[in-house]
């Protein structure tokens, strides 16, 4: 259609649409959940699941590694068994702790109009985080490098739908252990400016980016109390385990107030009951006990419900993901979330290890699964690929592409005498048609979801263009958004004393290794 | 996990799982809708697309070419204006027509075993109808033979997830056309014995159909009259018009007490208005019109409601499908259908030419679209390529994998003392494993989805294994099945009988085409 109109920002989807470069893309917009979720559970069967974990935390109750985690349950009451490192809550006591989180907070980025509402109905998307390799239809599959990592970095920045960065795309093998996370924190603080992920592994790397996102802030780690900016994933070792150094790091982001996304890892028939109710019972009493030890730590302050019960293929005992069982318990953990009053975290995941038909489908089935569950931060949301061992190029624009049209499903359809269209339908009548009618002119710029991967062409013109498929498409666009990255501003000052702070640290060792 | 029992019938959703020569597939078992559907609008907002699309019919009308279904609406009220072919009905005429319709019926297949239940919570997946060609990955896109089209039936036979058969999966172009429809539905009915679709073109189409049909189960062309068999698609050229073979099509239908699928084709910006609310509106007016023609031939004959609003690329004009406007478009006519107690019937669609991420994401969208949205009939559940031009072989088998995990996220999540597993928790008790448990042991093997296609290897064994992608291992799976296909037995003087009414018709010269 020939543009006849000058009219850019009518009503409707489109008015979301940003030609950035080459590339047409959404704009900046976290979504906005539906008001009516899919509640796949009645209330009584919620009540039942929270009811068997509260059970378990108190006749089970938790392994804590560490000690002043344990000093901590014990002195807010918890029946401890230091011998077995058991910790036992009784039911009034986690209900009571769990009712002190807030059930939605605001996360400050760098750049103020990157800011993002968790909770209530606002959602967040973030990029894939902690897979060990990389890999693209170039080179295939690799250990990551630094610089690799930081070019995934300028995508992330790059592409509107990722409102967060996922804690590292892959690892950068090629710098030491010991102070890897230095360089992944300068990198994700320099080449975003949107608000990132740290890592919970240990007290020491939880104080590095404390430490270092309140340079970037030109705050103290202490003014961080009341700001909250770091989500900070935390693994339960299931089942029902708390290890030293995920201990560590939550307490000491709960300390400063930081938001700890409390996440077991409940795979169904290997670390939990083959039963998805079980599973998810298990889960449910996990995160509760991670929850309440961050109210222990600091009433009041923020936290998640993390969901991740997925289901290993009994035949291999390998993970599986994006399963009929994931899509499940993603939205039963919404419910149980919701039954506690702590916004809820979910993943978008595959087992698939090429960018595939069922790499889209599976992620398809986690996407609905989590959002149509409530999740108010959706990690992983683009670029996992294989079971999460990898980080993907050609994923990320897949993902990206999925997550632009979730949000787009997502904005309001609307029915008004304008958008009903009789006098149109009346001007038209019987065996016409709307392409040039006036209601048609003034909207049909920004009228429907424009793709940013997706290839709408008839069959002989895709062949004519080459017979290009949807992955090697993707390949084509991380390539020209890497080409058009800008680096957003930062001030000098803050930049030296970023590096500055590397330094001394890189000097003193880093964090202990084994 | 090792085979250390032998108990195959426990509880879950791998019950259904059925081993068919060397391919895993569910058993045949048509999905139980959700309790609850994505209601995306507000009752008021239905309100006002169903009242908007009476005024549309009170004021505008609908263009009715065939005579003969001119005099059947003048006849029961409606307004005539003969020169321009005009058809007015006022809104309490349609409401009581429409009313007349059936909530839900049951078809007839030539296995009763294969009969189906459509409404209410009962829904079935057809395979692809219609496309001109025929795709696979060895040999590209082509035209369509006879012989080819038969392996396509085959397979539809042979995948239990396709409870019917869409209407012939592509066009059988090495034969004469004014036959063509005799040898398709004789194949039809002697490759599957699962209900199969006809082609309403035309009353000489469709009454072949009806009397092979009859033959098929040894009964007379009259004596259907109360045995629904068919479900027959008629699209209305949108805007506003239904053409002479579409009437015709349908009034043999109808008089037969056959259902008829009244599917606008409303593409937003094109044959309808560019807003997805006036799409809506105008899709129900006419969806509604084509419902009120069935009631005026013959009171209480069941029929379905089609939807099929989508929006073409305003850029190219070409169509898209599976976008967030589709999505959303499916599930309100879900709610459109509902709101006049008629079934619903949507499709499963992709614009994408290759078997590609693409096709898998823009189906995923389709598909949530429609089931949740309450669809009774998926049509093209299984085989859609290239905006519906195509049948592919590889993607009937990506689809059908798809179909299963829907379904299989449809069957209910049992929560039980038994399920919730608190002994087996109890037992294992932190930081152990279930893998060996009694819980587990006594349900592993049906515990969970088991693939038909998707591959959860490792990246490693994956690699070992040739590193194979989705779409090629579709092309394993396809002619597996292929090559292990069993012809449903058939009463050779049925057989007979079809053969002869073939040849009779054949001699005759068929029907008439231009």
């Amino acid at each position: 259609m020939a543009r006849t109109t000058s009219r850019r920002h009518g009503p409707g989807p489109g008015r979301s649409k940003r030609v950035v470069g080459s590339i047409t893309q959404a704009a900046w917009r976290p979504p906005i959940l539906p008001s009516r979720l899919i509640e796949l559970l009645e209330p009584d069967q919620i009540e039942m699941i929270h009811d068997a974990a509260l059970t378990i935390l108190e006749e089970v109750g938790m392994k804590v590694l560490d000690t002043r985690a344990r000093a901590l349950f014990a002195g807010a009451g918890a029946t401890v068994d230091e011998d077995n490192m058991r910790v036992r809550c009784d039911r009034s006591m986690i209900e009571e702790l769990v009712a002190l989180a807030p059930a939605s907070f605001t996360l400050a980025a760098r750049n103020p109009g990157r800011s993002l509402k968790v909770g209530g109905r606002h959602s967040i998307f973030a990029s894939v985080g902690g897979p060990a390799f990389v890999c693209d239809i170039d080179k295939g599959r690799r250990a990551g490098t630094y610089a690799e990592m930081c070019e995934y970095l300028k995508l992330i920045q790059s592409l509107n739908v990722l409102h967060q960065e996922g804690g590292g795309p892959f690892e950068a093998l090629d710098l030491p252990a010991a102070t890897r996370h230095l360089d992944l924190y300068y990198a994700e603080i320099t080449l975003l400016d949107k608000n990132w992920q740290p890592q919970g592994l240990g007290r020491e790397r939880a104080i590095d980016a404390l430490e270092m996102v309140a340079i970037s802030f030109g705050i103290t780690r202490q003014a961080l109390v009341d700001m909250p900016v770091f989500t900070c994933i935390i693994n339960t070792n299931s089942p029902l385990q708390l290890d030293v150094p995920m201990a560590e790091g939550l307490i000491a982001m709960a300390e400063h107030g930081q938001v700890n996304v409390i996440t077991p890892f409940t795979l169904a028939g290997a670390m939990s009951p083959v039963t998805i109710a079980g599973a998810l019972a298990q889960q449910h009493a996990e995160a509760m006990a991670g929850i309440a030890l961050c109210q222990i730590v600091r009433p009041g302050v923020p936290v998640m419900y993390g969901g991740f019960t997925s289901n290993v293929d009994m035949k291999t005992g390998a993970p599986a993901f994006g399963t009929p069982e994931y899509t499940k318990a993603a939205q039963v953990s919404g419910q149980l979330a919701r039954r506690i009053g702590v916004p809820f975290r979910s993943s978008n995941v595959t087992a698939a290890n090429d960018v595939d038909a069922q790499a889209a489908y599976e992620s398809a089935m986690a996407l609905w699964g989590c959002l149509m569950g409530g999740a108010h931060l959706v990690l992983h949301a683009a670029g996992w690929l294989g079971g999460g061992l990898t980080a993907s190029f050609e994923k990320l624009i897949v993902d990206a592409e999925m997550l632009q049209m979730m949000a787009a499903y997502f904005e309001p359809l609307e029915v008004s005498p304008e958008t009903l269209a009789l006098d149109a339908i009346r001007d038209v009548g019987p065996a016409g048609h709307f392409f040039g009618t006036p209601h048609t002119l003034a909207r049909y710029e920004n009228a429907f979801y424009a793709p940013l991967l997706s290839n709408w062409d008839n069959y002989d013109t895709w062949i004519e263009r080459g017979g290009i498929g949807a992955t090697r498409r993707a390949n084509t666009v991380w390539k020209r958004l890497l080409a058009e990255y800008e680096k957003p501003p930062i001030d000098s000052s803050i930049d030296d004393a970023l590096r500055d702070y590397m330094a001394k640290r890189k000097r003193e060792g880093g964090v202990a290794t084994n």
